[in-house]
């Protein structure tokens, strides 16, 4: 695949974009000619109360929001609502090193936080569409960090809140598997500083990253049961080259590098000057905190450790022997009880 | 610190060495003129009946085992046992890459599996002591995956086993976690196909390969109490830097993927073509099994499995919130638990 195919309108699209001109950012940057993809599902109605915000997560894009979590009977039902998914910045739809010119592609990518994410989409749905309040904003891992940064930003401006498989504030653990995560490209020489010709060139570096989310993204429940096998895979290692690597190798290590660090560093404390409690404390929203059973950097114990700070909030807890790529859907179980859950929340 | 001074009398001693001659291995290749490292404490009795065998983990070496677990009033109690620590082959003190002359060394060293160990433990055990029974076969980790293949194997020799965090046989999720941990040293420059000159010249290999430990030998709860703090450390940044790369740092590269290969492919299964239960039903001695709470990859799930397929076996859970590294014991709660289930072992 040349550079760059791998984010194209064939095979994420359709999407739209929303230019943002020059947008500032919270770390002191500023993005020229910033603009978010995105993507909407059914009809704004006349009294713009039914819309919902999806962001997305670290390496996705809006199409595997819109594949394993939007349809009609769905509680994010496009007959019902009108959803929209917003690309994450840096997620190689939206703004992202590698597709930003120089001199401010690449590595010298502004550092972009989950803070300038929300501040964007902000900006998309009440300049784009006159939505002054979302029904519901839900979102996995990275998006999950955006939910929660949505609801205590702006709390009169989101009615429901759904963070699955995220957090509110960053564990430091998380921080430092994030971390492994961005070593294992930048330590391929092939990375060069991050100047590298083609993105597969760093091949043997994402396929290191692929080897670690094989052990922190999945659980040794998935791996015990063999359940790769119901996704068309004759052996381990098969898994390992065919879904793992196969995922990773076409995506830019500048991308994924931007979306790493700004996933280690989602806090919505800072909003409160470090009190955690207190900025939750803010939240408007009727939350449902919905983390994965076998997560394994997303435990259950921490997401619920925020869900109690959280006013009026409900922990729901998804099984999956999937852990954090439970939230792929795979598992027919997993839509079951995601729908279930939401429409549960958005019957509120 | 000059290469393979890190693995020194100074530094692990005393320790003696048994000689093996050349050592036919499971896997086909003979190590030749072979020894296995070991340290005793306590007294042989007349009736050669108290004593106790104790093999090491990965990296470690039999003196952290001295440390951590032997002492006057504890259970390894060396004024009631007579202990054999004995030092696993590529360890750095037994036969191990760095230390056996070419053709042999290096990246040329014979593959070894945890049934050499322990073929090679017997003979230090029967030929050096006279010992035809042990009283205990304890270990963790690695050691723990010793312990089963002892129990396994020589089932008339060992009257209690006490396997800490380790598997009889290893799960695909720890294969897979086990060679990353080989990938941040093979993917290394300066590993140079395992021909470095000196081990620190793979410093940044060895680097990374203690970042993943930092991920995985830990756990969540450990890093979100601060439990840093409490080993002399100010920041996280300081702890992953002064404990986690100050740990491996002088090892010997060489020495840790042939732990690693080792380690991922224990399995007593193959002593009965492949069936786990029926291996581990051969098993004589009294056993306790102890997954540790926090563990990753070694999950109490995965452990209570193997556990309910031991004949009159059972399951001690020992609390931690050091992840697997709470084998370490800088909790003074591990000691008292590890202490009162293995006395309580050693009473049947």
């Amino acid at each position: 695949m040349p550079a760059g195919a791998y984010y194209s309108q064939d095979l994420h699209g359709p999407y739209e974009t929303f230019d943002l001109g020059d947008f500032d950012l919270e770390d002191g940057g500023r993005l020229r000619g910033a603009r978010l993809a995105y993507a909407t599902h059914g009809r704004l109605s006349a009294a713009r109360d039914n819309a919902i915000l999806v962001p997305t997560w670290f390496s996705g894009t809006g199409k595997i929001m819109e594949q394993v979590y939007i349809g009609p009977g769905r509680a994010l039902d496009p007959e019902k609502y009108f959803i929209v998914i917003a690309d994450q910045i840096g997620d190689g739809l939206s703004s992202s090193p590698h597709n930003t010119p120089a001199p401010w592609g690449g590595p010298r990518f502004p550092r972009i936080r989950i803070g300038d994410d929300v501040a964007a989409q902000r900006r998309l749905v009440t300049e784009q569409f006159g939505i002054e309040r979302l029904a519901l904003v839900v979102g996995g891992s990275m998006g999950a960090q955006q939910t929660y940064e949505w609801a205590v930003r702006f709390p009169d401006m989101v009615a429901r809140a759904a963070p699955i498989a995220g957090f509110a504030q960053n564990t430091p653990h998380d921080f430092l598997f994030a971390g492994t995560l961005s070593e294992a490209l930048t330590s391929d020489p092939a990375w060069k500083n991050g100047w590298y010709a083609d993105q597969a060139d760093v091949h043997e570096g994402l396929r290191r990253h692929a080897h670690l989310w094989g052990v922190m993204g999945l659980c040794p429940e998935f791996y015990k049961r063999e359940r790769w096998r119901g996704l068309g895979f004759v052996s381990l290692d098969d898994f390992v080259v065919g879904f793992l690597e196969g995922f990773f190798l076409p995506m830019d290590p500048n991308n994924l590098l931007c979306m790493a660090w700004k996933w280690q560093r989602g806090d919505v404390a800072r909003h409160a000057g470090g009190d955690l409690a207190a900025a939750l404390g803010r939240v408007k929203a009727k939350t449902f905190v919905m983390p994965l059973s076998t997560d394994m950097f997303f435990p259950v114990a921490d997401c619920a450790a925020e869900q109690a700070l959280l006013p009026g909030s409900e922990l729901r807890v998804v099984n999956t022997i999937c852990g954090h790529f439970g939230l792929f859907g795979i598992e027919p179980e997993y839509h079951e009880q995601v729908d279930s859950i939401l429409k549960e929340l958005l019957a509120t």
